[in-house]
Formats: structure tokens, sequence, C-alpha cells
């Protein structure tokens, strides 16, 4: 009954079996070697056109220097409140930059809210150098709030992004969950709709460690074989991440993966709804779920061998618990059970 | 015939049944699995100590996170002029210390000579604002010309480093073949003899991507954790390392690759001190070995399908080669057969 | 008619004549001083304590540099929302400290909320890396919307910086103005209502180019000659900087000065409040005053020759201005003359 | 008997003068000011030509600064191994420039050896990632050991630098020194024999705190505005810096007052040279002197009430004192008098 997070789970058998396959012999290193070549080419295929794609070691560092490959002197970055940027990766974006800020935009359910990021941005004035200049915006798909973009949603802020000529960068560490939910296709999730930058995860849904950093727009990426390499993130041995990708992209297999991580957080939610014992704190999709129990009910489940951990509450719903509550995350993942699930809410007295 | 790089090499089979074996299951993420912390335990076993050990994911980072751990502002890292921190991390070490400089010594065979760290440290007065603040020296171990310092050599180095209380760092990309070229245990390879932090590396030596920063005065460690999260190096699934290194150094597994390696690379200088086709630049020991051949010869083996890299020559030898000649590299690794040698050693005419 | 800023204004006629005193003969540099050293003296009886005091060249120095000497790895400092370090130095703060965050907190009348500061504060829990590490909190006083915090107000918030073990750091570009306008010491606004670090403003207040960070804990300074000299504010012809202070401080001039200053602006408020044609957006003190006009009555006054900047509204009171008016700033100095005010409001038309 | 540095001197009277004057009224802030920009034209005649100029605040600044404006990931700045930029700022071209690194060049008399340049150019393969990108050369003039280049010699090291398509850019921290000493123009001492960037400094010379960073090539200072406000180098009142360079430039009082001193420095040179107490360490021209003298030599001199400084001998000659001698540094000033000059050899005995 791990619902701590996805990060928890361990890698897929054929992510295994692909690594040891490829250790065999020499190969050339630092992202050189035929098979590294062979799964860029995989990224276009996935992505229907042509793109940069660079292998990294965390979400962290794909985030941070996806920044740096577009910064400027005095650079902002503007990003939800409760962006995973800002609250959970300990200034790595800032410190990759050199200082660029995260400024935060609020806006309901996790999502930057357009109004909100037009005005955000109407705060800097052209050529006014004491505020600074912004140089992208970013959201996460699916966000930390387990809420998901429309393409409508997506749409609409990048209009604003680029009519201010910034470019818009995409947070996708659970990406094949926010495909999988929302029923796009991954051309259709990103560059179709505006967006420049991806981070593309496949750590946390049964890779080891797989992160990419893709661009749409090649020309952006023209120092980032520098910025990469002095950010310590070019593994000599790059085809162990490529191993990963080649077996994760194979046949489906990502997006099965997570499919079931969905699957098992939807039959999470309706366990929740039906049981008096606690309640989701606001609509979610993809494997990712808030929920407020009463302080007792945590202890009781965690008492009883459920893993999870509280959540700070977003700004704008900081009553969202009541004097006795918690408010709690709940994480699916690729190899979440059925019976995880049930035990948890056998616990909580909903089966 | 891939003498290019020991990062050439894959893994070693027992690393991929470690990791496959590892990842089964939920554990914890961010080095806190029960499995991270066995493997923690096995470095106080290795050392002979207690120490504080930190799992990233490239050399690069090791060292220049442990740079970052002691540095202050005006930071100086004194190392050999040709040292790897210097000549092939692309800044890193630069950017990780917000600018600390590594500031060059002279010396002969890739390494440090004492007298010219005395006089380097001698130009910094204390208190003198101006010149900045030396914070450590770095020595490599074996270097990058592929020696080694004597027991002796690193005592004189680190009485003159402590003198001016300063830490004591070892780059041990290679320290496997170090210990195994010298007979020395790991303790006595490092703090017995005044080292204080260690870059510890195995990805080179039949790992995938497996890196530890240790400390053996913890107290420089304090900060660390942040340090590393800012970084971008702290993994989620950390057991994917920790899998890596418990096999490593499972029965002495990493000793033997890397008596393997360095046999190899003795056959190799034996065969060329037995040729007329080449000489070595300068002695080595470990698994480097540094040639001059003439430009012809070099590209005869090339085109026999030996790889192996040009190198630029050490500062105080820049005439070692002859106006039709090349300095190069050669690099034996953990997975190098005594069948790669004969066939180079053949195509040069030894054999 | 100048309103833009008391920056816009020269220096006063008592430090010209100290400059030119001071210029004659050597002296020696780099803050070691005859008249240096007298100055710092100056400092310790200005705040009836000993302080250490280093001078730098800009407020933005002041602010970045002070929050370098108490920053750890992942740093935050808490601000408020609109604080002049988020929104008027370009990354400054961020850049100097390689990337500390500036976590916005809100409150009313351009003051941090003593409740919200602990809600944020509670964000991050202690040891968890991911969210960074609180290191200071920083307020303006006056602040940036020309708002005063009371001695209890900071005595809360000195509460809570401390119970987390941070700095308290207060801006005060315009600290004279707030002076004055409070009737308070410079110890009671400081150090004896729980205040560590003070960036210490005189540019604005008829200095040219004096700028000063008060240490009133000296541990907190330890490493700040190094960082000072690193951020490229230690000027060699440090005397140029300790005649400016040598004058300012003499006789109560720097508080004469302020004086004058406050007064034209209660004098600029009166009027306003007396006219039809704008509003105060909010009440202020000190030297800011912050209105509201039709756009029309801006050009107008523009076209009359007054100089005025408009202003970002405050994020929770986005919706102040209708939809044909304007916010702006007008700031008063130690130079503005009752003319200019009355010639403004006449303008305006009410007088 | 002040030779410690011409940054001891005063203000020249003029320029205090200047300073006075403006004081006056209101001026528009941040470099917007009729007298800013007067100035700035100002330096478009004195350069022949349209450039591109910034004040700043310190010579640390100008040289940091510029060349982060020409900065890239990895980037390397190549200078001489006793640069300014190494051995006196502490760090802070480093740290402005996010970690480039300052890479030593060898050379003879303190000036970077064309031969040297070309070697240590080579060692950087374009797209080799892990040795960093260089980015710029830079060159002092009057170079730290009291030399000067010449125009061949400039242009030799020209053509190297922007066969690689990087940026030269000349320390002028003494520059007026310099072009009086060599009887060159400032077009002909820059921008004709190829330099693109230049440091102009004018503190030492007479003025408080005048230092300006000049740009040739335009489109290299795109991004200055926003590099100069965040790294705090943007004063409100930048008028007092544009007055002193506006009385500085004026009837070519700069290029008299280095004639001075220089001419106490050729006033010294000779009273060395005729003295058996002590020798030139090397040939030097405009206002600095190296000499070698017996250590009570030294003593007595000091005791007799001259102030000058150690020396750190150059790497390449760290033979040059004896065991019982000691390298100074003399340095004269617009403001040393040949009394001062005459007092120190009647010391010395040699009057």
């Amino acid at each position: 009954m791990i619902f701590a997070s996805d990060n928890w789970s361990g890698a897929h058998p054929a992510i295994n079996e692909a690594m040891a396959r490829e250790s065999a012999g020499m190969a050339a290193a630092y992202g050189e070697s035929v098979l590294d070549k062979a799964v860029e080419k995989r990224f276009d295929e996935i992505f229907e056109r042509k793109v940069a794609v660079f292998f990294v070691g965390t979400g962290t560092a794909a985030n941070s220097l996806a920044f740096a490959a577009v910064n400027r002197p005095g650079g902002v970055v503007l990003c939800h409140r409760e962006a995973h940027v800002i609250e959970d990766e300990c200034g790595a974006p800032e410190f990759f930059t050199h200082g660029a800020r995260m400024a935060p935009v609020d806006g309901a359910n996790g999502k930057i809210d357009p109004d909100n990021l037009r005005r955000e941005l109407a705060r800097f004035k052209p050529d006014f150098v004491h505020a600074g200049q912004p140089m992208a915006v970013t959201i996460s798909q699916p966000g930390e709030a387990g809420t998901l973009y429309s393409a409508a949603e997506i749409e609409a802020i990048a209009a604003i992004t680029h009519e201010r000529g910034l470019a818009l960068h995409m947070d996708g560490a659970r990406f094949a969950n926010g495909l999988v939910a929302d029923g796009r296709s991954p051309a259709d999730m990103t560059w179709r709709h505006g967006v420049d930058i991806l981070s593309f995860g496949a750590t946390k849904n049964g890779c080891w460690c797989a992160e990419a950093v893709v661009f749409f727009d090649p020309a952006k990426a023209e120092q980032f074989r520098y910025i990469r390499k002095r950010g310590a993130q070019l593994f000599s041995k790059t085809r162990f991440v490529a191993a990963q990708f080649m077996a994760y992209l194979e046949n489906g297999r990502w997006l099965d993966m997570a499919a079931d991580a969905n699957r098992m957080a939807d039959r999470l939610r309706a366990g929740l709804d039906a049981s008096a014992a606690g309640r989701q704190a606001w609509p979610t999709r993809s494997n990712e779920i808030f929920a407020v129990f009463p302080r007792e009910t945590a202890e009781r489940l965690r008492a009883g061998g459920a893993v999870f951990y509280d959540w700070n509450a977003p700004h704008s719903m900081h009553n969202i618990t009541g004097p006795d509550e918690s408010l709690v995350r709940l994480v699916t993942s690729w190899s979440t059970s059925e019976a995880d699930v049930d035990q948890f809410l056998a616990l909580l007295g909903t089966l």
C-alpha cells in the first residue's frame, strides 16, 4: 500500500532486460553510440517531427537546464504558484540559471490562469531594466495538483507566451500519464499547440533513470551540449539511458504502464468518493489524488501499513483542512496493484 | 580494439543482475531505501571507518559538488595544471562553486609538485582579499597522466594543505585501478594519509552510472544534502545506484575488474616497448598509456580498426612530439581482452 | 515638479564639500584609510552599539550581498510579494546568492503579514531537502508602498524569523525618511526589535553614492569582505563614500533632509485629499505617495511639466484603477521645494 | 612618499568642481540624464567612432561584466598568467560569468606571447564539449608588470583571437598612462588594432569612482543593460560618474595627469638605476616600477616613511629575488610630487 510517490516503484523487467542486452561490448561514450542515435530517432517518430533530444539524469536537471537554454540576464520564468520548479527542486532552476526568478502566477486547480498570466507579464514593461526580463513560461502536464490542461488552455497560454517572444516549456515528469488520461498524441499535447521545450520524464513510469529535454525548436538547443556538460549531466555511458528509453517506447509500453497507473488511481478515486471517512480535496485525473482525512483516520491508515505524504495546501486553499484534518497526496504507479488499492480502501472502511 | 576510454565499456553482468533483482517492489526514494542504507554501511567497511557517502551520477558532479561543500567566497582550488577538473569538465567545477578558481600547479608526470604547491599557496597572503582564498587542494589518483602518487607524496601534499587549513580532495575516477596498481588499501590510499574527501568512481570500471562523494570528515558534509539536490544530482530511484555499488563491492569484484584492466595495460606497455613503431610518452601505471606514434602509424592503426584519442601534450612537454608525430592516449578497461591488445600490437608490427 | 524618484535629486552641498576636502593627499585604499575607520565608528555611535559596517555602491548591492552573507545551498528569502528585491533589482538578489529564491509573502499595505509569514515558513519542513531552506526574512522600512512597520510589527516578524533560526534583514533604502516619520531612533528601528542586518541607504537622501551594509551580529559578517570584493563592490577610493557618510551623519543633517522630504510629501498628500481630480491609492507616510488619477488628468499633469511614474498595482489590489485610470507614484526628496508641490497641486486644480 | 598604488591618490580639484556643479537640481536617474548622454558622446569623439559605453563603479566590475557580455556556457577567457583578473579580483570574473575559467597563458614581461596563445587555443578542439569553449582573450594595457604591448603585438594577438571568433578585451585600468607612455591615440590603442571591448579606467588617474565599459562592436552590448543592473552596478545617480568623466576628458586633463604620473615614474626609474641599493626587476614604462631591494633596505625605506607593497614574483621568474631580497612594486600617480620621489631616492642613498 505504497502511495508515497510513483518514484518509489522499481523498473519494469523489460527495462532491465534492455540494459543487460546493451551492456555487452564497447560503444561510443557521451551520447555518440549507435543506440543513442537510434533512440534519438525514436523521439522524432513519437513526436511526428524532427526534434533535438538530450538525455539527462533527473527531472530537476531537465527543467533547470531547459530554462538555462533560453535564459537571459535578469531572466524570469513564469510558473504556477505551486509549481514543482518552485516548491520541490531546492532552488535548482534558479541555480542553473544563475538566478533567474521563478515568478508565481495564481490559478485554480494547479493550473496557470491565462488572465493572471497576462496580468503578470504586463508588469514587465519592455526595456524596463529593473524588473528583469521574462524569458519563459512553464506549465506542468499533468500538474502538481493532478490536473490537466486542455488543448485550448495550452493554446491560450502559448499565445500569450509567444506574443511576448518567450519560450513555452512543459514539465512532463508524468507525461505518459497525462497522454493516457487525455487521449491526446505526444504531438498534440506539445508542439501542435505551442509548446517549445518538453521535460520528458520516464523515471516515475517504469524506468530507473531516464529523463530527456526535447526541443521542438532546435535553434533553442544550440548551446545545450555545453549547458548539459557544464551542469554535470552528460553521462559517459549514456547508452544506459538510451536502452531504457528504447524499451520504454517499444510497442506502446510506456502508455500501457501509464494506463495501469491511471486505472489504479481511478479505482482509488471511486473508493474515496464512496467513503464517508475522507474526501477528494479537488477533482484530479491521471495518477495523483489529493484527499482530506481526519487526522486520526490518516494515522489509522498509516498504522495499517499505508504510506503517503502530507501535502502543503495550495495558497488559495489554505483553509481546505479543518482543524483536525490533514491534506494528503496519494500517487499510484505502473506497479500499483488492485490489491494495494483495495487493501487501502478496506482500511478506510469503504470496502 | 577500443582504447578510446574505459567509459566505452559496458556493465558487468553482475551489475545488471543486481539491478534487476532490486527492481521488484516499492522502496523509499531519494536515498532512503533499505538498500541505500546497506550500501552506505558497505562504504564504512571498505574504508575501515565511519564515512559520509553520497551517490551522484557523474564524476564531474562528484568533483564539482565536493568543491562546493568546502567552498568560500572567492574560493580557490589548487590542482595540477592538466587536471581533469581544468581540462575536461567544461567549467563544471567553477559553475557549481559559483566561480571558484581552479588554480594550476605545475609538476612532472601529471602530479602536483609539493614545492610548487607551497610556492603557489604562498602567493595567497592571509586576509588579502584581492587574491581570494584557497579552500582546497585536489589530486587525481591515478592521475590524468596515468601515474600514481606514492603514500609519501600524498602525505607531503596533505601536510601543506592542512597547514593552511584547506581540504584535500582526491579525484578517484579510476580509484580501483589505482588501488590495484599500488597494492594499497582504500584507507591507506586516502584518509590515513590525509585525504579529506574522495570522488569514488565506479562507472568506468564496470558500472553503468555509479559515482559517490565520500567525506572522511562528516562535518564537511553538513550542507551536502542540499548541495546535491540543488545540483540536480539527487536521483529519485537512488537504489539503482545502490544496487550497482552493492554488486561492485561484493567479494572484491571491483578490484578484480580493475586488475584485469591494469593487466591488459601492462601487456600493451610491454608490446609498445618492444616495438620500433612508437614509444611510451612517459612511464605510466594503472590502465592509461600515453604513446607517441608517427602520424602515419596512427592513421594506419585507426584504419585497421583501433580506436583511440589524440591527446593534448602537457604544458611542460609541448615539444614531446616531432613534426610528424601524434601524442595519443590508450585506455584499457575491465572488458578489454587479450585479443584486443594482441590485435593492436600485431597492427603495430610488434607481434 | 519632479516626483519621479528621490534618486533624481542631486547631492547636498555639504556632501560635495566633504568630498572636496578629503580629496587632498594620499590615503590608504580599499577601506583602510583613517577617514574610513572614523566613519565606521560613527555608525557605532548612531546605532548605540558596536556594528560591522561595509560601504557599497548601490542599494541593490547592499541587499544582495547581505543575503549572500547568510545564504545556504537552496536558500530562501521570505519577502513581501511586491518587495523591491523582487520587483526592481533585475534578479540581483538571486544572482549574488547563486539562485536563492525570493519567496513572496502576502500582506496588506506593502507589509508582510505575520500570520502569512508563519504559514509560508510552515511549508518548509525541517530537513525536507526538496523545498530548500529558508535563510532570511527581509522587510523594507519604509516599504515600497510608502508605509511603515510599527515596532510591534517588527517584533512579531522578528520573533517568527528567529524561532526558525533565520536572519532578519531590513532594506533601509529610505531609512532616514522612516526614522523621521516614526520618531524612532536608529537602534529602536533595528536591532532593539530584532533586526540582524540593515541595508543603510543614503544615496536617495542627499548623497551621491553612499550605501552600507550594517551587521548588528558581527558573526554574520565573517566572510563579507570576500563577498564584497568578489561582488565588485570594494571601491579602491572608499574614502569618497566615507566622506559622504561623514557629512551626511554630521549634526543630524541626514534627519533634517529626510524631514524636509517627508514634509513636502505631507503637503502633497494634503493637497491630494483636498482635490477632486485624484485620490490617494492607500494611506502612506514618509516621502512616497501613491495616487489614482483619471488617465487624462495624468496626461495633463505631465504636459504641464510634472514628472512621475506609472506604477504596477499590488497583486491584492489589481482592480484599484478603473478602466480609464492610472496608478502613479509620487516621491519627494530633500531638494523638493514647496513651489514644486504647489505648482503640481495648482495643475491638479487643488490650489 | 606613497608608492603603494595610484588608487591611494585623491581626486583632482576639477573633478570635485564638476561634481559640485552638477549636484544642483533634479536629473533623470539610471543613466538617462542630459549629462550622461553628453558624456557618452564624448566617448565617441575620444575614440573617433560610435561606441556603446556603460559606466560602472570599479575596474573589477568593468572587467567582469565585460566578460559576462560575451560569455557562453563553459566559457574560457585566455589571459596572461599573472593578469589582474586572475591575481587580484577575488574571483569576480569567474563569479560574474557563473564560472567562466580564466585560462593562464605564459609570456615574458607580463605580456601574452602570441605563440603561447595559439598553442593554448589549439588545446580547445571545436565542438569538444569537455574542454569548454573559449570566448575571449584579455590583455592589460599597460599590464600588471608595468609594460606595454606594441601595436604590432596587439595586432598579432587580435588576429589569433578573431580567427577563432573570440572577443579581444583590453583591461585599461591605467589606460591614460599607457596612451601617454606610448604616444598613441585612443583609437590606435584599441579598435584600430583589433580590440573589441575596453575597460576604461579613470579612478586611479584622478577621479573618485569612474570606470566604463566601452564596446567598439555595439552588437556585443545588446544585453549589457541587464547584465549591469543584475550585477548591482547601475548607479541611480549616474551623473556623479558622468560629471567625473566630463571633467576628466576635458581639454586633455586625463592625459596631462597621466603624463605627470609617468614623469614621476621615469624620475624614480632613473634614480633606481643610479643606485647601488636596489635594481629594477625588469624594464617598465608608464607609472609602475618593480624593484628588487635587499630586505633590510626595504625595511629602512619603510621606516623612513615610504609606503609600497611586496609583490608576488611572476611564475617564470620565481627566483628573481635572492634569499634576503624582496620584490616590491612602486606606483606613482597624478598627485605624486618630485619631492616624494626625491625624498625616496635620498632615503635609498641615490640623491
